[in-house]
């Protein structure tokens, strides 16, 4: 039976400032990446959402991101490789700790926002990220978008990998997204992001915008849960995999 | 055989900034207190101190403090009891995963500046420090300022402990340091701070400012890195211990 | 005829994380404190918050806090003298240029959260804040906790001061809040809040919660703009004011 | 007569983090470049560094950065124009009001670090950040690398610039600077420094590396104060200029 993994972005809350409607998605979703102090998130929301997720049984992860609180993580920073590396650990440390104080596994990482796109794009950076994850614990399942640099070196260092795609995002001929600057980046029809979905997860494959039908591995589906628009889009998700017997499951499970 | 302990605040620079000679302190000492990116040091100077200490053989521990980098952690911020327990477990996460990578023991933790003041006087806020610290691991010894709450609490809750005491700083009669805001709170002869280590380490007495002579735990001595005349005078105190007999190891050693 | 004005904590988004309703609240009221990116707010809110207060045509003051984003501001922070005037400075200089560029006037200044409560109750917290406000420009009018240090300094000063008083909360027979530690500190039933508003206003009188009625100075209201809730109230104050003749005009208008 | 000015980046300490000998090279210097907060200094310093570089009666200039203080505003940050634009009113002000409490003018504004190495390379990046210059006061100053995009954008926009010049830096034949990554990007010897600045300031010429004799434009040296050997540097290039009949002035002086 085919299997696919939901994940969400949460505890991106920091302080007296709220994102998210993290109690109502987690329910939806079985893997929840935590945000990590730097781009988003504080160790009280930390505490806190790693609790929410282990009461729901879903998978946790670390998402560690550049320290760059006003820019949420999103503006790419051009920090070394040793800086980076070494930041990985520090928020994976902080985030680990949260999850042995609850008894839970870390059972991936996925980076956030500009270093997750500059690790897709640039290998010597996918590379960093991956070598301190799996200096870390070579169990942990590392999450990247398919078919780029992340999942690539990951995998050459012996990790876990897991491939995530987006519903409601188009692809390059070459299998990456179209960038956000483009018209046409974003599937608005929801219809049209489930059923591309649905053709990634059960057939590996997806249309590219120049209409070329591309490879595309699938493992894990990214979801957002801003908003009732989101939460619904989630369920519809959900509903329409199952109709056509896609299990969802953990990373790993 | 009489044993102490040398602790020392290390790995405070941050990024282009540095602060003390922590190469040329780790050699004369038995503990680091290693800051953890909250009111000093960042994820960088924390690989390195954690390897330098590695290689010359100490104690490493984790040195908590308030996230105050400007103030460097010594401005009294008023966090709840949860915001503490929070940002000690993050903080400790985050060195603790460093020392995991380099294969050595998170040995103690001490809190550092007003963390540590204000510990040492509250004893809800000396709980919630120990609470945290037993919560992560029971083995972790707990170092605080001798005859004060934070060794109190720690010990209700069956820490490890070790009382500190200060080489150059006067007494009261109740066993608190004298406050640095008051005259006399400092010894700048060196030869009578060091004759008050010795006695306080040797007999377990000091004699405080109104001439009483007091009852003094001493498992551990603070001394600083910053400068020719403060490592001299680690010197001096290493040379007068030995003589008199007292073995200086590390905490637990 | 009797003036008040209405002012509301505004500008408090800061990069992705939005806060309050500034748009819809600016209409209603007279004057903006807005917040200069110690506690909340950072340059880009700070730019687009003057530009609409000055469509709206309403009072612009400075509101500034400790450095403490993650705590809003809302914790005490042991900062010395000379620390608060400096980062008193630097705040109203940001937001000042800001000003500037639009070619508004910067009206008043209001110290926030944690250090507005510390300069209430500390004459000399109060004086360093008001010595700052008066050395950049003694036309600034200095808002304050009516009947509080922050008055009373700027008054000594020389300053034009603005008693601020709070619709929703309970005040003590010296003239000072009701801790909100406290059960009673805060007036849920709408009606007797703005009972409360009206005689504050039209007499200069309030019931404090030991029954004792008591003077109290209200040159302008603290009005909140988060949620549906809180627009009705104010819509409901200037309604009922409107009533019994008071004028809503901006401080010093 | 040939008249040039010496400035050099002052005022980047913060908090217990102390950089530079800003008393020592001030006597030295006729402009001082004051970080503003975000890169490098804080309120306490800024105050502080406007108050001796008064007293010495040289030029003071506001030296806004990226956000970044881990890594000293040199890492490239990718902010949009209108983050840019914004942070630099922040700055600016700030600063500006530390100038007004001392009733001296800020007499130009040169950008650090990432941000000024990217403005010289992006004519978008120059525009943004001069046009903000120019919208706060057109009679400031803007100090910028010569033959770059910083100075071509300023002066399109009819502000005053001051080109600037390197001692210790090696040019390319377009007249860029020789990036670090490259060797030979530094003159380390100290008469080649000497006489490229002698050179360059009194005819305009500088050899580039591939031995091309290229027109350069010098209206400001950079020095440091960072140790003795900078100071001595500092000492000796004014000691030649003067030798050969060049005024060493404040910048619009």
């Amino acid at each position: 039976m085919t299997k696919i993994d939901l994940n969400c972005d949460l505890g991106e809350s920091f302080g007296n400032y709220k994102i998210g409607n993290d109690e109502q998605v987690i329910p939806l979703i079985t893997s929840a990446n935590i945000a990590c102090g730097f781009h988003a998130g504080d160790s009280n929301v930390m505490a806190k959402t790693v609790k929410i997720a282990k009461q729901n049984k879903i998978g946790i992860g670390a998402h560690p991101g550049f320290p760059d609180l006003q820019g949420f993580g999103r503006r790419n920073l051009d920090m070394s490789h040793d800086e980076i590396y070494n930041m990985i650990v520090y928020q994976i440390g902080a985030l680990k700790l949260f999850c042995d104080l609850e008894g839970v596994t870390l059972n991936h990482v996925k980076p956030h926002g500009a270093l997750y796109q500059m690790g897709a794009k640039d290998p010597k950076i996918a590379k960093v990220i991956a070598q301190a994850v799996h200096d870390i614990d070579s169990n942990i399942i590392f999450v990247g978008l398919s078919n780029s640099y992340l999942i690539e070196e990951a995998e050459k260092l012996g990790l876990k990998t897991a491939s995530e795609v987006f519903a409601d995002r188009r692809y390059e001929a070459n299998g990456q997204l179209v960038s956000r600057k483009q018209e046409n980046a974003v599937i608005n029809d929801t219809q049209e992001a489930i059923d591309q979905v649905v053709k990634m997860v059960t057939k590996g494959k997806v249309t590219a915008i120049n209409g070329e039908e591309i490879n595309i591995s699938a493992d894990t589906i990214c979801v957002h849960g801003d908003g009732e628009h989101a939460l619904e889009f989630v369920k519809q998700i959900r509903k329409q995999l199952s109709t056509v017997g896609v299990e969802i499951v953990t990373l790993g499970g």
